[in-house]
């Protein structure tokens, strides 16, 4: 098989797809807890769905384009965004059952990772924000390491790039 | 609540975990044919499991370290990266019903998106290289547009920044 050097030179792990219950929630939680940036949002009234995109804005991205082609050009250019999308009604329809976060049966997509600084400073800032924990950072085995929910329960890890290092080398 | 820009300034979305069966064939995959790295993989033989870290290296990120605390540290600071967790032996045994790729009941997580330069080239190459395709980029109203699988069925979608430009704003 190829080692697909050459043809995929150019790829970007641009983002990861979770569906939402009510957007106002969700984008407030990527927004104003996580620090994310809504990069874009696109409507598709008559497929009775939107996408909003959030993401980590880097000094070396430059500024959020405001000509709406460009903006789109930057969205799907990013690393590492988040898509959420919502399918319309939901976070009014009381019959709604929520989503499913892969972590029991069945199993599937774990969760995804933020990489802080201060896991310990982080998950306090949380703790103050009222975000539910799966695992504070001294429960469990593996100290300095924490999980917490959005607001559809899906677990996001909250990990520190030099603790995690002392973890997994000894 | 705070905007938290001051408290998320260092923040990086950095990993997407998911479950695989095998390990073998999933890192196949996603090296051989997405291009990415294998950047790390961590064994916790006394929990059995163990987690594979597959991302897209650019130059600027340098060389991959070679110190296993360097290498650790580098790949928990990348954007985008996956996380494949195996689960010792799911890929040897018969009674194991697979992974669930949260695309029917219970919905969840969708997918991730892969942006490339050419989505037809892209996926003439997927094609020679035996990948299964949930969506081929003409199928449906949105051209130009796919979905792949990986050895899990977790979906793929292949697009292309410029070219999702043109579907979404008109």
């Amino acid at each position: 098989m190829s080692t697909g050097v050459e043809s995929t030179r150019d790829f970007i792990m641009s983002q990861t797809m979770l569906r939402i219950r009510d957007p106002e929630k969700s984008v407030a939680f990527y927004r104003d807890v996580l620090g994310m940036t809504l990069l874009n949002k696109f409507d598709f009234p008559e497929m009775k769905f939107a996408l909003y995109f959030v993401g980590y804005l880097r000094p070396e991205d430059g500024e959020l384009p405001t000509d709406p082609a460009k903006r789109a050009e930057f969205t799907f250019s990013q690393r590492g965004a988040i898509e959420l999308t919502h399918n319309y009604g939901t976070e009014s329809d009381p019959a709604f059952a929520g989503y499913h976060n892969g972590n029991s049966d069945p199993r599937g997509f774990g969760h995804i990772g933020i990489t802080v600084p201060d896991v310990y400073a982080a998950s306090e800032r949380f703790e103050k924000l009222g975000v539910e924990f799966v695992k504070r950072p001294d429960d469990g085995k593996m100290k300095g390491l924490a999980f917490i929910k959005d607001p559809d329960g899906y677990w996001i890890e909250i990990l520190s790039a030099t603790g995690l290092r002392k973890i997994v080398s000894g």
